[in-house]
């Protein structure tokens, strides 16, 4: 079934026609005869990014070679990238760097954290968390001890309990990876600081999809991932934040040569650098960090709060018509129905969701299956409300058919 | 001062003519006019790899995108890679994966042999190691406390002594950054031992530039840099080695969730992966993974073994003729004259390295400087005996005309 090109209703062309980030879809490769609703899990490729990375491989690293490390600030990149996420997220410039992945950065700032509430051993998060968020307070429990570090899950109506004098480190994602519920930062954050705890924000579904203040939340530590609504290719390098007030006296745990004080000076002990530079490990990945540069610069020159305003309503839109066309079908919806309340994605619940997510994606509807749930993401740069409408029609073609149930679609991938 | 088009002397000719590797220059681009020693610092651009980038970024990332993972086997990309670079290391494929810098592998291998090693406090180094293997011990010292881990830094005339029953691994370069002084790998793996220690190398300065056995040393553990002689590019994904026989018992203190034994079953807590997987911390970077395939692809065409023979006679034809022609301008040797002793490097000391690089750069001449040595790096697989005569002739002038003496080759870059 084919409805890329068959006509939406009017009212679904007129939202797109009054889409003040229209435009965007043009500055993306999208590929025709695709609805791609998974830009939270792999952002879509900026045209500028393949320009980009041409330049950096073929003129830097090809003709200018070592030399690019002074003479295209190869260097300066991490703080560089770092400055222009931190426009999108609350923070100050030099608040934020960008370096190794998301999980690397996570196990630097539990690490910071600890060393910054000595005596308090607990690291609480929510049962369901992203995996990588509480296997790397699990691995530095292992490391340090339980008496130095320890998990405390909860579930997050339980998080005001949990909080207590014991507790080092609060360390929640801000937009939940499954069911895309959004945890009030700003409250979470003060509770934290009631019981002198600090707060570490995993921003990786909320960077670049929707409005985030870190700032005005008086968040600690902030991490967040590089290839999914930043748009910045595969395996991007992720970023970190450390407010100012703590960088004075936080440091990471990996002492590489890129986090010296001096790094060409080759002297025989560390001395962390000043600011937040101390949280590089090694050398810096230009190609990667060359292509989240070009993918943020997009980004910057849109407006975040239409950016926000776009994501709710294509979340909306979404619910809507699922639950007003494929009614009766099982489908239920596991995300916070009050788009305030939820990030840029939807999921919904069905006992079969592994093969009708397969079928979908058979179809030319790109989301993903997490355990239990189909997940679909809007990333509001690049999609249209009559994307929305169109995947809706081939999902209700996929249940009233059943084509779900041919056997292909039971396949299980390693990635799903 | 331009001798890129001067006539070299009949017996240089001939040993380029003679060159068994000498087609393989032509794999990669170099810029006219310019003769790159630095390919220790920064491999040269392989021509595969740009097409490589270019079909990764528009194709797998671009149309294919988040189904890449599967369809175009991203997720194994680690292993693959990783599985190459054991051909190049004496290791086998199911012994090595491509992840992370070498600075955060270096951060859990140094972890996991004190785990091995328990009541051995003592992680034993050599005075003026690379800066990131020192600073590494020392960061997880400062984590752990000195009761469990700390550095015994010595004179590799010391090791001996040093390498005592309180030793719970020696971390070494196998050829030193600076000097290219080449250690005996299997000797003090052996002395290591003996004493009932384990055995790290990193082998930064050696994988794919000359002869390395891992396996034939009995190493335990390696590290290694992507974007030196393997021409991965600029801060390309690194490398880890585990013996097989310590495969079950090691793991990494970093426990992201593509490092667990089922990542995308999203369990509660963590369980590492068999095998070397759970070395893997968050998403692997696929850019940089794939630049440094297309890389690996170049190099294992050609035979290490001529590779190691071409690289030891463009050391010693560059000693010979520096000491021949540069006479009485205060240059001294300070890598092995041997070769037998040496990696594919050759420094010199001179009281003013500095500005004299500065001039040797300024004239197309790229080598670099640390801290107080000059250095010249000889890649044989893109470089000609006639480079090597033509820098030197470049050396000879600027050290007879004194045009290093200009002021602008004074001043100091970040990077040097």
């Amino acid at each position: 079934m084919d409805v890329s090109k068959s006509a939406v209703p009017a009212e679904i062309a007129q939202l797109d026609s009054a889409d003040p980030l229209a435009t965007f879809r043009d500055e993306f490769y999208l590929p025709d005869n695709l609805i791609y609703l998974d830009g939270n899990s792999l952002g879509a490729l900026p045209k500028a990014a393949v320009a980009r990375l041409a330049a950096v491989v073929k003129k830097e690293w090809g003709e200018d070679l070592i030399r690019s490390w002074n003479k295209n600030d190869w260097i300066g990149l991490p703080r560089r990238v770092g400055g222009k996420i931190a426009r999108l997220i609350g923070a100050q410039e030099h608040e934020v760097i960008a370096t190794d992945s998301t999980s690397v950065n996570l196990f630097k700032l539990i690490a910071a954290a600890a060393r910054l509430r000595p005596g308090r051993p607990y690291v609480v998060t929510e049962i369901g968390n992203f995996a990588t968020d509480v296997y790397m307070i699990e691995g530095l429990s292992e490391l340090l001890g339980r008496e130095r570090l320890q998990l405390r899950a909860c579930e997050s109506s339980q998080l005001e309990s949990a909080i207590r004098g014991d507790v080092a480190l609060v360390l929640l994602t801000h937009v939940h990876y499954k069911t895309a519920r959004l945890h009030d930062m700003a409250r979470i954050t003060a509770l934290a600081h009631e019981r002198g705890a600090l707060a570490l924000w995993d921003l990786s579904h909320s960077a670049g999809a929707m409005d985030v203040n870190l700032r005005a939340a008086e968040a600690d530590f902030g991490v967040g991932c590089g290839y999914k609504y930043l748009n910045g290719g595969p395996g991007s390098p992720a970023f970190l934040f450390v407010a100012e007030r703590h960088q004075r006296e936080t440091s990471s745990p990996l002492w590489g040569w890129m986090g010296h004080a001096e790094p060409f000076a080759f002297e025989d002990h560390y001395r962390p650098a000043d600011g937040l530079r101390r949280f590089l490990s090694g050398t810096p990945g230009i190609l990667g960090l060359s292509a989240l540069d070009a993918g943020l610069d997009v980004l910057l020159r849109a407006d975040m709060s239409v950016i926000t305003q776009k994501g709710r309503r294509l979340g909306d839109l979404f619910i809507q018509l699922v639950e007003d066309r494929c009614a009766g079908f099982g489908l239920e919806l596991a995300s916070p129905r009050d788009s305030r309340s939820r990030g840029c994605h939807v999921a919904f619940r069905h006992p079969e969701g592994y093969p009708i997510m397969q079928a979908l994606i058979a179809s030319g509807v790109i989301g993903d299956f997490r355990t239990d749930l189909l997940r679909f993401g809007f990333a509001p740069l690049y999609l249209r409300y009559a994307d929305v409408w169109r995947a809706v029609i081939i999902l209700e073609e996929i249940l009233r058919s059943g084509s779900w149930k041919y056997p292909r679609f039971q396949e299980r991938a390693f990635v799903t």
